[in-house]
């Protein structure tokens, strides 16, 4: 080897240090624009929170016209040997935030407050967390108000995605996971095929490096969550059925209409579907009566700025104004914070996001695809990226029942193995009462596994923190249960 | 009308006066003999209660020999004005104190722990409470051991509340209603059918005035609690498939042979038995995984005499002597109290009592009725005492499952005209969260009401005081449900 070439080569290695140092300090200093003030968080929510959290937009299209407000809460110990997560809210239409501050983020309101306390199960224990709200005019992501879709929400997301990759890059390398709930059983399943689709394409080294998909209580088949879906809920019905929430003689009826009532608004579909609702809730249908997101659990109603209980959901969506909060939804902290100039101003948050809500008003037209997500696992499946399928037991929104007959099928028609087959699983903790009660079930298909969680509704990691931190944990660490 | 007459009825009236008052005054001392120290009474359970307690024995058999433990609670205020109720409690084998003590007596254990606090929703209330332990060998009660069955058990229980009526004879005209759970539904309906002959030979006056009949999560159908539905305990199988505890195929299998596994013992049926004990509690089954009472609720596991838990039971009853205890009954409270020597003073326990138990080891050879008590309902609706069956919509000991069975089943076979359909129900309470929200589901059929109390388990009365003191409130004053 001359030493003209090694010369060469050590010029070109330190103009690589050079290059190197000057993209880390600007990333460095990006990365630094969008870090949360910690004192003033801390004295804000009344927490002594030590680890970083950053606030601030992603561009969701090429334009940059589309941004998406994001928080980055990076493991506070050891965070470049930790997977990063990306958590997905529902709707269409919710705010990611629910996930972060009612549900697995490292500070997380008290039930039926708006005081924080600290979360010792936040999912920042073993991984970086990523919240972002998808897609436009949810929470306080902004940009050109139209038509929006499955799909559109899907490109938006990895735009975004990218985009924050391209700034946190010290991140990129890390095991990637997208996990979620809810409307999420869309997001999820969309984004990663996008995310395929986009790797397909690149240098290993430049992918993202996604592993796995963890979709909690989600939308996947065509007959749960699309407008077809809409007119008779047949998952809900026989959920309700099951659960002793309408007569017997009604859920005999449901059960033989079953296969037949699938996006039919008229005769004797309507008839039933309109039956269940009176039985269920009686006949002054004005007002839920039970919690649907947990059948057996508290109704929250109030909030700050008395925003009026809306009324029950037409499917997921909203249908009017009045019904921007779920029912019975614990939203109170949320509202209270998230509407402050202080806080927003906290979170960098700018003059083009509208105030925050929880679900978005002003979603316009939003096109709901009506293949669900179920076409899009034969791809993922394909692709080796790991599904675990967790659903809390007692959630009536998007219930078991409609999980069971989704993954059968997908067992059937694509011949998936069993690899390990139903059983309870378990929570050894240290406690007064319970200890060793099982924590709900799981059944192992060949790259995909389902969950249940027993007494959890349909957001799991609010109702079962210590559970949901358990089964994340094992998943990301590929790790079977027992 | 001459004065001689008129004299002559005088001193009958003062002869009637003078009867009159010595037996007042002899029944007054009989019941004062039995009544419980008060001073002694707060001490001992730390409490404030103002009321009468009584406790003592009554004659289960016309020998004297068989003798019942009871405690009667008469209602604090304008007692002679409220109805009286007998609860009963299960097993068989179980004792009564478990309802006085930890559902709806006036002061109540708190949760996992040996102290009484008050319980507000007290059925004292709106009626006096009599508890009576039984039959022979259950709590306190005691009397010759040999084979007993629901036959012998219905005696002994209207002679102990012949003896009852005879010493309060100032309650005998009271309306009368018996109550209870679990097997209490064979003990309800058998006791009901006794008094029912005993009154047919009796004078107005001298009736026990039987009103109606409130039985909570009952054994009631043959296919429920009776030795041949031992093997195969089909709805137990079916409410653990409705709620998602077993796989979805298992249950689909557990569904065709629903009609055919009924006291089957081998073949398919056992397999499927088997394999739903596999698949609900794993395959180590030493040990209950969950609250089978309450599937959704705590399992306690403690008891300060360190009574281990005991294995799952085998139907309805306990197959050795380590199962004594329910499983994850929480029954510590129980345990400390009515073990302790001072106890047993205060409440007059005599010698013969054998130490208090939960439920008795020392049962011997009971004999359950292959018929269960679903062949008595024709005659009890004939004889206009009216029906309650409540049932806790999350038991899987009894669950709504078998309740739902034969509800429809007698509805068809006796005809009866549905007078409300299926609906919610409600508990207009201020509280912080879930006001409004629906308390269970009713159904009123002719002479029988089915209730439903959400998210209730086994015991009703302990998961939800103040939705039990409503609906049995309702029940007593012949008040249908909004």
């Amino acid at each position: 080897m001359s030493t003209q070439y090694q010369k060469q080569r050590m010029n070109k290695f330190v103009l690589f240090l050079s290059v190197l140092s000057i993209s880390l300090c600007l990333q460095a200093l990006d990365d630094e624009a969008d870090l949360v003030d910690k004192n003033e968080l801390n004295r804000l929510f009344n927490i002594n929170y030590d680890g970083k959290v950053y606030s601030g937009y992603l561009k969701a299209n090429t334009e940059g016209t589309a941004q998406f407000h994001y928080m980055f809460y990076p493991a506070p110990v050891d965070a470049l040997n930790k997977p990063v997560i990306l958590w997905l809210n529902g709707g269409p239409g919710c705010s990611s935030l629910q996930g972060a501050f009612n549900e697995n983020g490292p500070f997380v309101f008290k039930a039926g407050t708006a005081e924080f306390e600290m979360n010792q199960f936040s999912w920042t224990n073993f991984a970086n967390m990523l919240y972002i709200e998808s897609p436009i005019t949810v929470g306080f992501s902004y940009g050109p108000q139209g038509d929006q879709s499955d799909e559109s929400t899907a490109k938006y997301n990895i735009n975004a995605l990218v985009d924050f990759f391209s700034r946190f890059t010290e991140y990129k390398k890390l095991p990637f996971f997208i996990s979620g709930e809810s409307y999420a059983g869309i997001y999820i399943p969309t984004l990663a095929n996008e995310i395929i689709d986009y790797n397909a394409g690149l240098a290993a080294d430049s992918r993202i490096n996604l592993q796995g998909l963890a979709i909690g209580n989600g939308c996947t088949d065509p007959t749960e969550c699309t407008d077809d879906a809409d007119p008779f809920q047949i998952h809900v019905y026989k959920f309700y059925g099951r659960h002793n929430f309408i007569s017997e003689e009604l859920y005999e009826q449901i059960l033989t209409v079953q296969n037949d009532c699938y996006g039919v608004k008229d005769g004797q579909c309507k008839e039933l579907a309109d039956k269940v609702e009176v039985e269920v809730s009686g006949k002054e249908q004005d007002q839920i009566k039970f919690n649907p997101y947990n059948i057996y659990g508290y109704c929250f109603t109030y909030t700050p700025e008395g925003s009026k209980m809306s009324q029950k959901f037409g499917g997921m969506r909203s249908p009017n104004e009045d019904s921007d909060i779920p029912p019975c939804a614990d939203v109170q902290g949320l509202y209270h914070h998230l509407r402050s100039a202080e806080v927003r101003n906290l979170l960098k948050i700018r003059q083009q996001s509208a105030q925050w809500a929880v679900c978005s008003r002003t979603l316009g037209n939003y096109h709901v695809n009506p293949k669900g997500s179920y076409y899009l696992y034969q791809k993922i499946l394909k692709n080796q990226i790991r599904i675990l399928k967790f659903s809390g037991d007692v959630d009536a929104v998007v219930p078991l029942t409609g999980t069971m007959y989704w993954v059968d099928k997908l067992q059937k028609e694509l011949y998936l193995a069993t690899l390990k087959p139903w059983r309870p699983w378990f929570v050894h903790a240290q406690r007064d009462v319970d200890p060793d009660q099982n924590a709900g079930y799981v059944l192992d298909l060949d790259g995909l596994t389902l969950l249940t969680i027993r007494n959890a509704g349909h957001m799991v990691p609010l109702d079962k923190r210590e559970e949901s931190e358990i089964f994340m944990q094992k998943f990301i660490k590929d790790e079977l249960f027992p």
